[in-house]
């Protein structure tokens, strides 16, 4: 069997990458230097990446050993007394962000300041109450926008930090009619700069956003995983991939997610009302399965998740797709899965989305490759011929 | 930059795929011919299997396309009147497996019975039943095993079929005090030709394995997908992994769920209770954020949540394991995924699990590699000499 080979030259300089991380114009309008406020994972992340677009970042943190780490892999220098800030990014934890962004705009006169916390209605409503309470004017409020990475991992800690963390992510920029326009184009440059791709919508949107496609989906794995404290390990054992599948990000930090969740209740409550009355009225029709209705009840329950889940948008953002599966058998070593991908490169088909399928028991995997329709066939011919065991 | 190639004939020889797939031992008490009753996906699927395994297999199904179907991919031949099949394997849908399995017990009285239900007391139950009206003797009924082969994909119907469905899979057999062993034989050789591997429980421990570790997973994920029913576009182009892993499951069959849920009602509704008193605890909680002890109790679900996740077996039905992810920015052409995992297997690092980051925006992806925490170190250096981005 012959194989084409790619090299890595040709596949990093076939337009995507380039586009999204390498071309990105270095002009921008971020008044330097640039403060980072926290540098946990994302503001170190955050440091990394406008470093490398060649932005004087300052870094700040109430903990001395996650500064130090942040400086030590490059992601900024030290705030001394005599620096005076242009830009300042608030990157603390949800709960002290408004306080950090008042500060900001009352130590900071002439610094834009922008934040990017989870939540956002909450902290803009904390800064309009300083107007209010005098601590800030009007005028100092209107130097302050809500932002919003959609980005973050498994991980924490600086020491995670890396400066492409928010390539291809979405960044959600809550202006207001009243926000400058100097404004919006420096939080602009750093979501650009880093790579993200911009949306635009009001606090109350956009939390009411994260309510949905975020934090009830934290909600339910959570309270799904939690009925697994006392599962049999004989129960666990018959696991596959959707119980896997659905319980993944249950296992995501509780104190993030305490301030997520109460900053955000307003928005979240609507959600977990609905939820309720579906669970009662489920559990109301298992209780009789068989009385009239019942099994109707229960499709409607079931078609209403085929709707809801129709809904998600494709890969890249694009409208939803099914794509074909073609699962192919490999085994568990090294090599095994580069050479079924090569023999799928070398029929030509792109791979729209690739998971393995772990059943346990034997030392073999499933690779499931996803690709348009219209190429299932040709590709499950290519590989059979090669000898692959194509399920 | 040298890369090794594996040769397919390599790969395909070692080991597990052979010890899975290939040198299963042919041997077998499975009494012929063995009648397949319901040509669906798993019945044509048992079919394929078996006949490649050199049993001789009869059809039957009460849809005559069906039927037809899986006769013209090779899974058997039709049932005539005057065969008398020595094991019959009832691949029904779940609410008439029972009456198949009595009719089954009638009609072949020397004939071994089992069936793959998702539920299993509901029809243990049925037989004694028909054991209880005299339909059948008690000694008829020790002809019957019921099992449950934990495979089955989105796909559905016999042109989906695979012989190799069951690879891997978990394979549950409901074997009590009184099953002759010459049926749990027969049983656990059809399980074994078809490279499952073979649990025992009994029905009430099957069933409610399965209410906990697939039948609530469903209702989450539906409940989660029907609240986005009404979501905005804009809200939904938020959306990333968390929202697609918590909801995929969602996109299941409502016809072949009701039979499952009202089927096991009586597993399902702890379970629901359960779920049902965490999220009345939630809601109380988030209507008064800030009371005290709310976080703590917000913290809690999300903790208990944590415990529940961990709990779950690793790869291979091995112990949990946290592997460290690596993620590589790939493009979007058919060798962009093969290289990285090319460059990956050249650094002798094994792939323990693999996905695929599908972020909005721009035309990359971010390759997730799974790999055992102590060759991570190694793997970023690799990769990044490579010039691969790590993020």
């Amino acid at each position: 069997m012959t194989q084409p080979r790619f090299s890595r030259t040709e596949i990093v300089n076939t337009a995507s990458i380039a586009a999204a991380t390498e071309t990105i114009s270095k002009s921008h309008a971020i008044q330097q230097p640039a403060l980072i406020v926290g540098t946990g994972l994302l503001g170190a992340s955050i440091g990394l990446g406008l470093r490398a677009a060649g932005i004087d970042v300052l870094l700040t943190d109430p903990s001395p050993s996650a500064q130090a780490v942040a400086q030590d892999i490059g992601a900024g220098r030290a705030l001394s007394p005599q620096d005076e800030p242009g830009t300042v990014i608030v990157a603390a934890p949800p709960d002290v962000t408004g306080s950090e962004v008042v500060k900001a705009l009352q130590r900071w006169p002439n610094a834009i300041v922008i934040d990017i916390a989870s939540v956002k209605h909450a902290i803009a409503t904390q800064v309009a109450e300083a107007v209010t309470s005098g601590e800030v004017t009007a005028q100092d409020a209107l130097r302050y926008l809500g932002t919003h990475p959609m980005a973050g991992r498994e991980r924490s800690g600086p020491v995670a930090a890396r400066g492409e963390l928010f390539t291809a992510a979405p960044w959600v920029l809550c202006t207001t009619p009243e926000t400058p326009q100097r404004v919006i184009d420096v939080a602009s440059d750093v979501a650009r700069l880093l790579g993200a791709t911009i949306y635009h919508m009001t606090t109350l949107e956009h939390d009411a956003a994260v309510a949905q496609i975020s934090h009830l989906p934290q909600i339910a794995a959570s309270l799904l995983a939690s009925r697994l404290q006392d599962t049999t390990v004989q129960a666990l054992q018959l696991a596959g991939n959707g119980l896997r599948d659905t319980t993944r990000i249950a296992a995501s930090d509780p104190s993030l997610w305490v301030q997520i969740l109460t900053a955000n209740a307003s928005q979240i409550l609507p959600e977990l009302h609905g939820m309720k009355a579906d669970l009662d009225r489920l559990i109301a029709t298992l209780s009789e399965p068989y009385a009239p209705g019942a099994r109707l009840d229960v499709a409607q329950l079931i078609d209403e998740g085929n709707r809801g889940q129709a809904r998600i948008p494709g890969k890249h953002g694009g409208p939803a797709q099914s794509f074909a599966v073609v699962t192919v058998l490999v085994d568990d070593t090294p090599g095994a899965i580069v050479n079924a991908l090569q023999a799928v490169a070398d029929a030509g088909v792109n791979v729209e989305d690739l998971r393995m399928d772990h059943s346990s028991g034997y030392q073999v995997g499933m690779l499931e490759i996803s690709v348009v329709p219209g190429h299932k066939k040709h590709l499950v011919a290519a590989l059979t011929d090669l000898g692959w065991k194509v399920l």
